[in-house]
C-alpha cells in the first residue's frame, strides 16, 4: 500500500484549514466584492499559513497556482446547491485523477449518512478513497447525518457514529461540526480512531467565541479546525488568522490570542 | 495541464456567437423555408464574422465543412425537445471526443442547477470539463435555474449563483440570461470569477432592442453575447450582424450602430 | 471522418426497404404459416430488389447469409413487444460492433421522442450514431413522438419536429409516418434537411392505395418508403413489389403501375 | 461468426435436459434429504444419458467436474428467489465468461418478456447472446411473459409471441411451457422458426402422464423437454428417465416406454 | 479454476471468527473505551487464537498490520449504518482487488434475500464472486433475509432457503442466524451443501449460554461461529475466547468450557 501523505496537511500535528466552497453549496448572496474574488481568499490562506485550503474543482483550475505552493490544496470532489428541495446527496464532479492533476494534496467528499441514498454514496465513496490512496492522496470525509432518521443533527451518538462511519470506509480526516459539548465530544474523537477529526462549527461572528470554540475543540482530541466564511469575511482576516494560528500551534489560550487581535 | 482554447472565441477579447440548436429544443415550427436551412445560418455565421456558431451534432457533421473553417464550431452535447412534459434534464448525445472529431473549437452543456436531477448533471458536467480540458477544448455550461425551488428564473441572486456554479464547476464561459438589470448584473459577472459570461437576452424583436441591450451587457463586464433566431429570423441578418459587430468589436454607441441597420 | 455508406440503400437516389420487426414489435398473432418464416419475406426482399431490408439481429444471424448479399441488411437495434402497458422505452438488444459483425450495411433505431425517457434515449442514440458512423454505417432513425405532451401522433408541426430531431440527433435516415398531407409533408422533408427522409404508412390493405400513396410521398421530397406487412401478407407480394418499384425508381404513375399487378 | 455449438445439447437431433435450479426459484422447502445434494441429480443426469443439466453458477463450480464430462453443463445466468413480492426481473448473478470457465457448454437466461423492466431485461439478454456466440456457446432463452398485459401464461397466441422474441433477440433455444394444446402448440414452434423449441410442462406426478406429454410435445416440431422436480423428485429417477429417453430418441409409444417403468 | 483458499480459515476443519463490523451497522452508541479501540479487538482476535477477524476496509487499512499474520483478515465488502429508514441494501464500498491490496484472505458480503433490491444485490454479489474466485479468495455470503414477504427472518423454512441461495450464487460460507432449534438446523446445513455453514446468533450475555449454543450449533454439521460483540464486550474477553476454543477446536462439552471461564 502507498503511503498516505497526511503530514503534508499538518503542521506540529494539527490542522488550520481554510474552506471556500460556499459559492456553490450556499450561493454568493451573503458574499461581497473582496471574498467573491477566491484571489483575495487564496492570499488570505497563504499569508495566514493555513495547512490547506479546500476549493472544488473549477475553482483549483482557475486560481490556484504556484504562487500558492505553501498551502496544500484540498478539493472538494461533491458538492450540490441549497437551490433544489431534493434528498441529500451529491455526486462527485470531479475524478480523484483530475484534482490530482489540478495539484490537490487531498480531497474531500461529503457523505450524508442515514439518507435514503447511503448505499450509492458509499458505493461512490469507496472507490475514490481506494483510487486517492493508490495515489498516496489523503481523503477527507465530510461526515454529516441526514433522512427521516436523523432528528438532531448534533446529537452526540449521532456524531460519534457519523465519525466512526468515516473511519470504517476508510476516510484519513472526518470533518464534523462541533455541537459545544466538549466533553462528549472527546468521546467522537476516540470513535473516529485513527481517523483525525477536523472540527467545523457553526461559529457566531464575535472573534472572541470563535477563539474560545478552538481551544476547547483542540482539548478534545480533534486535530483541528476548518473555518470559512468567519474569516474570510472577516474585516481582518489576516489578524484573525494570527490569532487562531497561535491558540492552534502555539498552544495560547483563547485570552493570550485575543490579544492579537484588538 | 493543457492550455484551454478560450482565445478562439474571441476577437478583442470579446465574443459574437450565433446559435442554432433551437430546431431540436423548440422545433421548427416558427422556422421558416430559408433559416430552417443550417447552411443559410452558416452563412450568416461566416460572413457576419461571428467568433462561434453553436450546432448540435449532426448538423454539424453534416454541414459544417472547411468552407466555415473561419467561424470556431462549437457543439452542444446535451439537447432536449420541448415536447415532453417531465423534469428537466438534458443527457449527452454527443461525446466531447467525437465533438473534437467533427471539429469542435469548444463545447456547451445545458445544467438545470436546481432541478430535482442536479446530481447527475454535475457527475456529466465534470466528467466532461476533465475530458474537454484534456484536449485543450473550453467548456460553455448553459445555466438555467429550475425546480420547485425556483420561483423566479431571472432573480438576480440566482441568477449569480448559477453564473458562480458554473465558475465552480470549471466552465471556461457560462451562458446565462440577461435580466435588464445593468447594474445589478455586473454582480453576476463578478460572481463568474474568471468564467467568462455570455449573455443570451429574451430579445424583443426591435433591432434598437437588441443593440441597446447588447451594449448594456457589455458595460457589465460580460464577454459578450449569444444570439440566435433574432439573427437568423431577420429579415437582413447580415447587416444586423454588422451592427451588432460594431457595438461589440468597435465600441460604437447603438445609434450608431442603428445608422448600419436603416 | 469516415465516409458513411449511405448509398449502399440506395438505388437512383431512392430508397425502397422491406421491414420485417412485426414479429417482435406486434407479434405473430396476424402472421400466416409463409409470412413467419423469414425466408420467405427475405426471397421477397431479393427478388423485389428492396434496396434493403430491416430485421432484428436474431433473424439477421439465422436466416441472412451470403445469397442474400444484394440485399443490404439494416439490422434494428432496440424493440420491445406490445404486451406491456408500459411506457416507450426501447433499449438496445444489439451492439453496433455485433451488428456489424452480422453484416448490417445499416442500423435502425427507434426513439420516442417527448417520452419521459427521453434523456435516456437521446444519450444511448447519440453513442450508437457515433459508433455507427466510426465504421462509416448509416443510421436510420425511427421518430416516433410519444407520451403526455403528445395529442396527435400525425400532427404536421410534430412530424416536423420528430424529422428535424433526427437529423439534430445525427441520423442519416429518419423514418416517419405519413399524415396524407402531401402538401405540408413536403416541409417536414425540408425539416430533415440533409437527413433523408423514409416514410412509413398505416397503408390500407388496397394496393392501388399503396402506390398512390407511395406516388403522393415521394412527390414531397422524401427519398423512399419502408414497407412491411402489406407486402408479406399480400397475396402476391413479388408484383407488388415489381409495381412499387416501377413508382419509385421507374417514375411511372400509379396507374401505369396498376397495369403490373392486375 | 463462430459456430454456435448447438449440436453438444443434441442427440438424434432432439434433446432431453435434466434442470436443478428450483433450489434458488422455489427453495428447499419440498427437497428432501436425497435431492437436496446435487451430486445425486448429476449422478441422474449421466445415468440417465440426459443431454445436458442446467445448474446455477455456484452449484457448477462446487458440484460439476470431469466424470460428468458426458453432461454438457448449462449454466443459468440469472434466478431470482420466490420471496420478494416484487415485480419480475432477474439479472445476471454470472458472466458469460465466467460460465465458460466453470465448463459451461451452453448458457440459459429467463427473459419476462411484457414485464415493466421489458427494456433493460431485452438489454441484458442482447449483451448476453453476443457474448456467448463470439465464444460459440449457444443460448436458451427462458420465456416467461408477466405484467399487468398478461392475463393468461399459457394463452396461445402469447406464447406464440413468447417463442418469437426468443427468435428475435438471438436465442438458439427457446424454453417455454406446454399448454396441452397439441394442434396450436405447432404454431408455437413454427413461431419460433430456427431457434429451437425445449418445453417445460407443469407436470402432474404420474409417469403415464409425463411420457405421454413428452410424445405429445415432440410431435409439434418442439425439439425436446426440459424435466426437473419431476425426475429427481421421483422414486425411480433411473428407469424414468430410461422411460422418457425411449419417447424421445427411440420413437416410442407412451405405452411401451410405461413397460419400463412399471 | 483456481484453488480457493478455503483451508486458511478452518482449524481442524472448523472456524471461530470474531468480527467487527458492529461500529458501521449499529454505530459506537453500546461501545466502550476499550473496545472502540480496534486495536484491542485484533490483539483479542490474535491472542484467543480466531481463525479470522472481520473488519470494515478502512478499519483493516489503519489496524491491521503484519503483527496480526496469524489472524486471517476477513474484509466486508458492504456495509450500511443502522440511521436510514429505508429498504435494506447495501452495496460495496471496496472492490475485491482492493480487499486483496489490504491483506484479506477472504470476503464477506450481505446479501438481503427477499428484498426489492435483490435481481441488483445477486448481480453484484455474482461479480464478486467471479473476482474474488479468479484470485483464490473465499467469498463469506451473509444470507439475511428480508423484504415484505419475511414475516420470521428466524424460520426454518426460510433459513434454509438462505442458506441454499448462498451456495447457488457461489458463495464458499454462508453466514446465518441461529434459531434455537437443533434438530431442524441440520437441515439448514444440509441444503448450504458445500458452502460451509458459520453460525450467528443473537446471543444473550452469560457465557455458558454462548458456549452451549456453540456446542449445539456445531453438532448441527456447521463448520463455526462468527462471535462479535458477546466477546469483544465482555470483561474476561480472553478467557471466553479459550472457552470457546475448547468447544470448537478440543471438542469439550460447555459444562468442561465452563471450568476455563469460572
Amino acid at each position: 500500500l502507498s503511503y498516505i501523505g497526511i503530514d503534508k496537511l499538518l503542521r506540529n500535528k494539527r490542522a488550520m484549514i481554510l474552506s471556500y466552497d460556499f459559492g456553490i453549496e450556499h450561493g454568493p448572496q451573503t458574499m461581497n466584492e473582496k471574498n467573491i474574488d477566491p484571489s483575495y481568499v487564496l492570499d488570505i490562506a497563504l499569508e495566514g499559513k493555513y495547512t490547506g485550503i479546500i476549493l472544488t474543482p473549477g475553482i483549483a483550475e482557475k486560481y490556484y497556482n504556484s504562487v500558492f505552493v505553501d498551502v496544500p490544496l484540498i478539493i472538494k470532489l461533491n458538492s450540490k446547491t441549497s437551490i433544489p428541495e431534493t434528498f441529500p446527496l451529491s455526486k462527485t464532479n470531479c475524478s480523484v485523477q483530475h484534482a490530482i492533476r489540478l495539484g490537490a494534496a487531498a480531497i474531500g467528499y461529503t457523505i450524508y449518512d442515514g439518507s435514503q441514498t447511503e448505499p450509492e454514496q458509499f458505493h461512490e465513496f469507496g472507490r475514490i478513497v481506494e483510487q486517492a490512496h493508490d495515489y498516496g492522496i489523503p481523503v477527507i470525509a465530510y461526515m454529516y447525518p441526514r433522512g427521516p432518521g436523523v432528528k438532531d443533527e448534533l446529537d452526540n451518538d449521532l456524531l460519534a457514529y457519523s465519525a466512526r462511519v468515516g473511519l470504517e470506509l476508510g476516510a484519513d480526516f472526518v470533518k464534523i461540526k462541533y455541537n459545544n459539548h466538549m466533553q462528549s465530544f472527546s468521546w467522537i474523537v476516540r470513535c473516529a480512531g485513527r481517523a483525525r477529526v477536523l472540527v467545523t462549527a457553526d461559529y457566531k461572528t464575535e472573534n472572541e467565541y470563535l477563539l474560545r470554540r478552538t481551544y476547547d475543540i483542540l482539548r478534545t482530541g480533534a486535530t483541528g479546525i476548518v473555518v470559512g466564511p468567519h474569516v474570510w469575511k472577516n474585516e481582518r482576516p489576516f489578524t484573525l488568522s494570527k490569532a487562531l494560528s497561535s491558540v492552534i500551534f502555539d498552544h495560547k489560550t483563547p485570552e493570550q490570542a485575543m490579544g492579537l487581535v484588538r
